[in-house]
This record gives C-alpha cells, structure tokens and sequence, in this order.
C-alpha cells in the first residue's frame, strides 16, 4: 500500500460524508472553507501518537481513530463551537501499510464519528513514518458566531462550577484496557475507548449564554480546573462529595481523557443540557495563595494539587 | 525541558508577532481566527518528520523549521492565499528536549520565515515523542475572496505553460548536504536549506486573474505536472531546452522541492512577476495517451514518466 493507494483509501471513505462549508476538499494543494457569514473560525491540532496516546496491541483501529477525533471535537465543545472540517495527517510504518486491514478499520472508526457530527473529513497530508509507530495528526476547524466562543478566561467569584456526565471512568477504562491480553470490545459506555465529544453541550452552554468560562477535561479535574482558575485569575473550591463518579475518586481528580466540559456559570441551571447531566461541584472564589481548595465530605479543607496527566505513564 | 516549558518557550517567541486576524491564539482549548470578510479559507497540513524530511545531523534547527513552515506557505502560494495563521504541532525525543538548544533555534527559522510574510503562530500541540525521531506538523490557514484560489484543475488546450525561479537547485543543494560531513551553512540561494515559497507571485497571478491553473513544485516537476494535467483532464508537451536549470536536467524535472510555481496561461506574460523571473516551458494539449511529451533541443519527442519523488530517499 503505497502514499498514493494511501491517499485513495482515505478519499474514497471521506467521500461518503460531504458538506457545503468544504468547497474542495482531498486533491489540490489546499481545501477550501467557507465559514457561516458573520462567524470566527476555532482551530485546534492534536497529536495521537502510537506509545504515547494509544498502543496497537490493546486499542482497536476503530477505537484509535474515534480517539483521534474526539481530542479536536472536544476543543470545539469546550468553546461552544461548531465543526467545520477535520483534517487527518497521517505516518504509517510500512508493516501497518503492508497488512492492507489497519487503515480501513481505522478510518472507521474515526469517518463513524465524523458523520455523527456532520464533520466531513477535508484533506490532510500521508508520509511513510520514520519507525515503527503509527503517528496522527488531527485539525479540527469550527466555527461560531463572532465574540460568542466559550473562553477559560470568563470565569468571576461566586460563579458555580460545574461538569457534565462523569469523571474518572476513562482511566478507569484504561485500567482495565491495558491489563488484558488483547483488545477490549466496545461496550454500551467505553469512556476510554470510544469517548463522546460533549459538542450539543457545548453549543447549547454559548447560546443560551449559560457559562461565564469552559475547558474540556483532557488532562484530568485537577489539572484542567487549574488551567481555567489560571486563565481567569480567580482560585476555586471543589466538593469532593459532589463529583460524579464514573471511576475511583483519584481517577476523577487526576485521571484525564474523560472528555467532559467543566464549565463555571452565574445562574442557577437545569438537571441536564442537550440530554447530558451537569453537575455542581464546586465554587469559584477570588484569587488565593491556594488555587483550588478541596472540600471532603466532613468539611476538611487542603489543597488540590494538580496532577499533570500523561497518556499511557 | 518538560512539556510546559516546551509551550512557554513557543508562545514566548510567537508573541513577538501578532496579527488582528487572530482574535485568540496559543492558550485555550481552540484559537480565533477572524476572516476577511466575503473570503474563503484555505487550509493545508504538512509533516515534516525526521529521516523522512529532514536529518537531524546534517539540517540545521534553523534549517529544519524554516523548510517546515515553507511546505505549508508553498501550498496557500499555489492557490494564491494570503497567509493568516500557522499552527505547529511538535513532538520531541527525550535527548532532543534535555538539550534545550534546538528548540529555540528551530523556532527561530520557523518564526523568521513566517514574520517575513507576516504569518503568526496561533497555536499547536505538543507531545514527547514516542521514539528517537523529531515530528513536525505545520497547518496553514490562509484566505482568498470568495471563488478567486486557483486550482489545479483549470488548464485547458492552448494555454503556455511556466514556471517561476530555476529548477533542480533544491535537488543539486540537497546532494552536497546528503555528502558534507556537517551542517552546511547558508549561502546567498540556498534552495534546498532555506527555499523561498512564492507567495507574491500566487497572489499577483490570483488578483491579475493570469492563471488558469497552478500547483507547487514540491513533488519534482514531472511528478507536479502530471498531477496538474489529471487535475484538467488535458495532456501537455515540455520543452526541455527552455527548463530555467538551477541544477542538471535530471534533478530539475525529478527533483523535489524546489517550491517554485508551476501554472498555466491564456494570456502573453511579462518576464517577471513580483520580482520573479517566469518562463514558459511547454503548452497544454487535449487529452492524450501519453500525459506529457518531453520535446529535446533537437524536437525529438519522447514520453516523460513521472519520477514520484521521495524525500531523502
């Protein structure tokens, strides 16, 4: 399977799914856009590279190319936009070339994905790699009505924090993933393998102007909570009794990937948004020498320190 | 020289170019981008991956992230775009990130060559990589008045076609660097270390609508050509005493990356557009069996196969 039959696979699959924003796509030296009248373009990159976001003997093609996709499609979420286009860069070692299964199976489970979010996949670069692991590019390209997009910067004393669905059940997935002999099946929820993009949240928090600020949790609560109370310059104080759990309560803190939006508000919300459970966490406070506070159970307070996630340890 | 310092290191030297096409850039989960209004946006990914593209012995950083952002700049200058915003994504090896002088010296070539034609750094990803091999990824997003980026899809029977700059320097450069012992320096032309994408000429043969068809040569001429006839569903005749040599024939109809523009013409062209020197090599035909016929000094006519060129073969 050489670049050019490489090439051919993708744009025979990405064919499927068309879209009116993309007025060319595959095939000449740049895709052409074209963003709604009056929006502002939101642009994301996002490596998933083989050893370090996944391994090819317990992650599925299927799972590892909806992974890919869900990394941009949750940047877009978390600022409330709405996918454009996706771009894939894509380095295969010749063995996965050779074999002619990996790439169809791949391309699956991303394209799936993509068409149930309506993002047509349009263009992208191949290039043999230059050992022997499988390395992913994505780009993501939305768009929103112009000074409407979700920030992490928005958030003031007194807003309530709070999360959608549940914590810590992709590590928890994870766990589970890398201790067996060989791929996990897909079940009715896998957070890790087959995470969901919380984009109809995302998009009903910008316009219904229900967040003040929003960040996706890519690199765990503890982490990610501390890049918003950063960027807005406030601190934070969390109630561990309220997290919802999907995992261990140190998957829920620490454990990263699950995908969700973590978002601050000043007015009081429903049970759910678009179908999706949010929960109240926590509150935002004014700036503090500690930057997030946690609260257990009985009231005892210390600090959260954040855990920088690394995929794959 | 951990991931954090890696994105500090990158958003401290983007910030000393900023443009007000970008309303958000390196910081939050997407950047901004504000289009002209009534344009179209363009977008091309490009890998740049050691052992496949470049050597990490023999490039110098300098080099390496000036050839990088040139892929990209290349491909909005064959569709006529404006630059707007470029996107880095990077993984380092372990020794690469320790060493902690690489880094600044490859965002040093990348980000001259993007102040020269006034490009910002928006945003990225990062990662360490997953073996001993440095990988690049540089998206660019640039931006054309609705229904005005050429293709390569325009040409048509009767039109000439040209070529800006010389042909073969990049391939003949590339030799003397695969042969020197160490990095060479940079010379007055340095085509293959340090080429110049011909983003001038594209937006003149775009706004003076003197182009029916254009493409990059970053393939090697007879690769590109024939792409540009599939493209037009047209068949084209090369006269080889006219090539603009920049080194042997060989290298200047197989060889890679020279980054100069191959385009079609209806109409009689200067001698030089923006400064650079175009030439007429050939004329477009109606389609035929054989793709591109090659014309000797002496008008013998032969079939010329398309080499696919492969970086650092």
């Amino acid at each position: 399977m050489g670049e050019l039959s490489i090439i051919e696979a993708i744009k025979t699959r990405a064919d499927r799914y068309r879209s009116g924003a993309v007025a060319l796509g595959i095939g000449d030296d740049c895709a052409i856009l074209r963003p709604p009248t009056g929006h502002e373009m939101l642009v994301t990159t996002d490596f998933s590279l083989e050893g370090r976001h996944f391994t090819r003997d317990r992650h599925s093609p299927q799972s590892i190319g909806h992974r890919a996709l869900t990394r941009g499609l949750s940047d877009l979420a978390a600022m409330g936009a709405k996918p454009l286009a996706a771009f894939l860069s894509l380095a295969l070692p010749p063995g996965v070339a050779r074999k002619k299964v990996w790439l169809p199976a791949f391309l699956d489970g991303l394209l799936t994905l993509a068409a149930e979010h309506k993002v047509p996949l349009a263009g992208g670069d191949t290039s043999k790699a230059p050992d022997d692991h499988i390395l992913i590019d994505i780009v993501l390209l939305g768009s929103a009505p112009r000074a409407t997009a979700l920030r992490r910067s928005g958030a003031h004393p007194g807003d309530a924090l709070y999360v959608t669905g549940a914590l810590g059940g992709a590590a928890g997935e994870l766990e589970r993933v890398l201790a067996a002999k060989r791929p996990l099946r897909r079940t009715a929820t896998s957070p890790h393998l087959f995470p969901e993009p919380r984009l109809a949240v995302g998009a009903a928090l910008r316009s219904r102007k229900l967040a003040s600020a929003c960040i996706d949790l890519s690199d765990g609560l503890s982490t990610d909570l501390a890049h918003l109370c950063t960027a807005s310059n406030v601190s934070a104080e969390l109630n561990l009794a309220r997290l919802p759990l999907g995992g261990t309560l140190e998957q829920a803190l620490h454990g990263g990937e699950d995908y969700e939006l973590l978002f601050t508000s000043s007015t009081k919300l429903p049970l759910k948004i678009a179908g999706v459970p949010v929960t109240r966490i926590g509150t935002i406070t004014r700036k503090r020498a500690v930057q997030v506070t946690q609260i257990s159970a009985d009231g005892e307070r210390s600090p959260l320190i954040a855990h920088g996630w690394e995929h794959l340890r």
